[in-house]
């Protein structure tokens, strides 16, 4: 199959509120009152929204599965609603060293309180900790407390948690259930939905893994109080690809509510997680296994995967580098004449807003034949050719294509290494 | 969901010849003329079966597949067959150092003359090497070749390589294709078929894997001529279970050509192996994930993979473990006075007649404390309560349950091990 040019502007605009199912057709931009939205301006403790938000994730048979959003969720509420999607009597907690302390217990006894009995493990946190050696440990824990086929393993953390134990859960005993529990707005967005897991092989980033459902996923915006900065800007450049690719209304409201994100606004944020995943469950219900539109959501991936390992994982964060691959995109999609320059200026400037890098940093080890050399190695290469996704018309439209100028490709690796060597020189 | 006492007494019949994919209901025993099969009496070089047959697994959407069962394919008929499922340029043949001497360069060759590039991996033989990393290896080479998605992994081997390519071919990349080429009859009849992957884990046999579909199956009978005996007659173990569990018919076949199958003769040899891959494929079909019917494919595996973890893998074969095993389902469920003691006797007359063993080695570290502990962490363990498969009722059925009497259990495994302690007293 090619994938040439098909520009998919979808517009899918939807509306759920707590569990009605049904997605409408409306303006997304118009969801929230103004008002509220301009007068809310400090921290996430300010404002309490007492419903909680579903979306739903609907593939079909057994794999469907809602995504639970809220900002306030008691503790009897949320570990009913946790215990709900443990099937058997048994799970295992997996976290890592970072969240545990902050959040293990609640959950533990969340779920105890509902009559399960909870095991724990706490990994060692980090990107370079997503192993095949590290996954292993949950496999061991798993087999020495003699956990059966009806276990349930609930990833309490980030992205490297959730895909790590996804993982595990897909392999351990051929499939086990599983229960996301994301902690930062990345894993919120992005790694949590979709049922991508998988760990790193030293030669390259997620290229080991399976496609594998989770029973729900269970999004407690309330954890965020406790994200670093940088993480946080980091995660909300996924949330800003959701508006290039494919949601111009988002992506305008994202222009607006910046600040709000960046002070930690609760409704904001709930709005926000709740667009980027509804726009992810539409994606990932359409094209489940990456046939074609689900590699949208991969836009300055290709770049960005790049910079991460050719940088050494642990040096730049993952929405850092996507920062800067998706302006390498913006770059290269203009060369071409796909985009106009205003729009790359506006992408510019919303990750600017947003406080992400936008540039290699000075003795970046990054060069031209790094660069082509780890984007090779890219899980979308179909027969040793590279396929990118870049922007094309106006803005909320995007392609995913083999078939682009090279040399607008190198040109713009180009000017990104030199700006970069110009500095340090 | 719970399995008591359901009878599966399938009889299902099928035929399916040379490309043609439909089934008809009739009966297996008339299939092969009578007075051939009397007349040919030794090796498997003597006759030739100039028509390959093909019986389907039939899974839905785009996991169908066929398995090609033949004789004497021409090297360039069987390439092309071969080539046709590998659909991007490149694969990878994965083999044992056992297989490699003997098969791997003709495999080569006859991929490569069909115009795709072919690499290879030979890993340690043996059941000892069914582990995470030596799966491991197999993702290391395909990195280091810098294979993509588009790769076909061929597994070329027994059931250690099918399951370890298999899985290996799950997880590359979130998964590739891969091609079954079994070379023994305990992978012909029953490894290679179904989608059952995985690695052993230190605390139990096959407890890390995934279902996972080839592309085809590619079963070329006159490999089994380099097959040493014992492992020929072990893979006849599995081939008896097909009898025994749901068609009596073809367990009175094969009692009367027991003689023909320990003498490899080609045509026997290729009704028995064709016979056994449409009842697994029919079984498959109906219960892909296991949530009950194929669980009966397990007769005396529960039993048997104690034997074999108990024991130190390597010590028995898996059919040999297998035929003790089934030996003692017979028991129990003739103590439990579920079928006759005639039919005991039939069982192990046939496991006698395939030079099967039906007993605990002297100084076996058996006893039931082991057997206990060990069934305890079996894959149908569910919430804790054991359920084995036992036979019940005629010749040809049987009943997946946790409902049995746990005392006709517990006097079965000491009979077993009193017998082997009695006897190095």
């Amino acid at each position: 199959m090619k994938y040439s040019h098909l520009i998919f502007s979808y517009l899918l605009m939807s509306v759920s509120n707590a569990f009605i199912t049904g997605r409408k057709s409306n303006n997304a931009a118009s969801l929230m009152p103004r008002s509220n939205i301009a007068s809310s301006s400090s921290s996430m403790m300010q404002s309490v929204v007492t419903n909680h938000e579903v979306v739903r994730v609907e593939l079909g048979d057994d794999r469907s599965y809602p995504i639970y959003i809220g900002g306030k969720f008691e503790p009897s509420e949320g570990g009913a609603m946790l215990a709900s999607h443990v099937h058997g009597n048994r799970c295992l907690i997996v976290t890592n060293d970072r969240v545990a302390p902050i959040l293990l217990d609640k959950y533990v006894e969340m779920i105890e309180s509902n009559g399960k009995q909870v095991d724990t493990l706490v990994l060692p946190d980090g990107e370079e900790n997503k192993s095949i050696d590290v996954m292993t440990m949950v496999l061991d824990k798993a087999m020495e407390l003699g956990l059966d086929r009806k276990v349930t393993f609930v990833a309490l953390g980030g992205g490297v948690i959730g895909d790590m134990v996804g993982f595990s859960a897909a392999i351990y005993q051929r499939g086990v259930n599983f229960i996301q529990v994301p902690t930062t707005v990345m894993s919120m967005v992005d790694s949590s939905v979709g049922g991508k897991t998988g760990v790193n092989h030293p030669l390259g980033k997620n290229m080991v893994g399976a496609f594998y459902q989770p029973q729900c996923v269970y999004i407690d915006i309330d954890t965020l109080s406790t994200l670093p900065d940088r993480e946080l800007q980091s995660g909300i450049s996924e949330i800003i690809k959701y508006g290039l690719i494919q949601d111009a209304d988002f992506f305008i409201w994202l222009e607006k509510n910046m600040d709000g994100l960046l002070n930690r606004n609760l409704e904001i944020f709930t709005y926000a997680i709740k667009r980027s995943c509804e726009i992810k469950a539409a994606v990932v219900e359409a094209d489940e296994k990456e046939a074609g539109l689900r590699a949208t959501l991969n836009l300055g991936h290709t770049f960005g995967h790049a910079i991460e390992s050719g940088s050494g994982y642990g040096h730049w964060l993952h929405g850092e580098a996507v920062a800067i691959g998706t302006a390498m995109a913006a770059q290269m999609s203009a060369k071409m004449g796909w985009i106009e320059d205003s729009l790359v200026e506006r992408i510019y400037n919303i990750l600017l807003a947003a406080k992400l890098p936008l540039e290699l940093p000075v003795n970046s080890p990054m060069d031209q034949e790094t660069f082509l050399k780890l984007m090779s190695k890219d899980k979308k290469v179909a027969n040793g050719q590279l396929r990118l996704i870049l922007l094309k018309g106006e803005l909320g439209n995007c392609v995913f294509t083999g078939d682009f100028d090279e040399q607008a490709m190198i040109d713009t690796i180009d000017t990104f290494v030199a700006e970069c060597k110009g500095k340090s020189a």
